[in-house]
């Protein structure tokens, strides 16, 4: 019982966060996109591929969660874009990021003109999808090397997400993957969801990415 | 404060019951195997490579874990060997199995003989690493698809495992992986640290990776 109690704490602290974080966010007219993953499913690649024709409209800035190391964020930094890297061994969760983390970022980041914040969470598909950081947009990364199940086993996050985008699709005709079934798993959690098929690698999938991001950005 | 000491306490409650299930595994002459990956590493498709062969000598069991779902179950079910499903919703930890999990699935399977009793993990490389299940063995497995960071980025679990399966090694003509870059972090983690490179497609590394198992059986 002792622990139900302190866990309800727990969240309720997070929740209160992430409420400020949502109003700050509003005020200066940020997007802030939380992207969630499995380990290597290539959301800092994502970024890569996304910030150097978003940042010639669109200031952008990044936070990086790891649980340790700092490589995430020198590939970002070596794009000219700010970057605040978290390593949850210090703030916040191990396995993911929570509210607090993300305020405590906000304050290290020159946000001036910044429209687009983007914070790339810990890699792992169960814990982020369960704290509200007060972010604009939850968009979720599945590579195709990762099976056709992920949604169905991993729910929650398929669930909150406002878009997919579909990684690594350059792999397709390497794999045995059954990529109708893998969709209609997706559409069995969120029947709704848009799914963007990316690759890195081809360029597949980034216009579409950016129109998407560029259409929810908050009127000046 | 508060929260650390019911932190403590679970966690003392967890190793407790981890030393009743590795004693269990003692008296019974048990070699238990602890899977640990990310989501879509293949841990289910390494089992269902390795109990065909296995259980022609030695007598199997395994217990799955995922937060939802019995489709794993299901996979090793049709290979004719016990498998009791933990939905972690339901019981223990949603992003790790706990030792409490493990001691109520085992009071569910037919162990009379069985040898080899294989846990797959929830997929997720941060929090399964934390938790004591008594297992004899702890096993990695990543995917070439994850990239070349994973060891320094997730350090605990390729701290604790006693062998890495390095999987879906067929794919590594198509990726831009820098295979050497792979393996000095995992060794800059995990010096002495045993990597075979496993293959369902092409069946690469199945026999060692049988022979090291066969290596650590239990005199009877």
């Amino acid at each position: 019982m002792a622990l139900i109690k302190v866990l309800e704490k727990v969240l309720d602290a997070n929740d209160k966060i992430a409420a400020d974080n949502r109003r700050f966010f509003a005020e200066k007219k940020i997007v802030a996109v939380n992207l969630m993953s499995g380990p290597g499913a290539g959301k800092t690649t994502v970024l890569e591929k996304t910030l150097p024709p978003l940042v010639r409209k669109f200031p952008a800035a990044v936070i990086e969660g790891d649980i340790a190391t700092t490589a995430d964020a020198e590939r970002i930094a070596a794009l000219d874009v700010p970057v605040v890297q978290i390593n949850t061994d210090k703030l916040g969760g191990a396995c993911h990021l929570e509210a607090l983390g993300i305020q405590t970022a906000l304050a290290e980041l020159p946000l001036d003109g910044v429209r687009y914040l983007f914070v790339e969470n810990v890699g792992n598909l169960v814990c982020p999808a369960e704290f509200d950081l007060g972010e604009t947009l939850k968009v979720g990364v599945l590579s195709v090397t990762e099976g056709e199940d992920k949604p169905v086993k991993y729910p929650l996050l398929f669930r909150v997400i406002d878009l997919l985008l579909l990684t690594k699709v350059d792999l397709l005709p390497h794999l045995r993957l059954d990529l109708d079934r893998l969709l209609a798993n997706v559409r069995s959690v969120n029947a709704g969801l848009r799914v963007v098929r990316f690759s890195a690698v081809t360029g597949e999938g980034l216009a579409e990415w950016l129109e998407w991001l560029e259409g929810h950005a908050p009127a000046r």
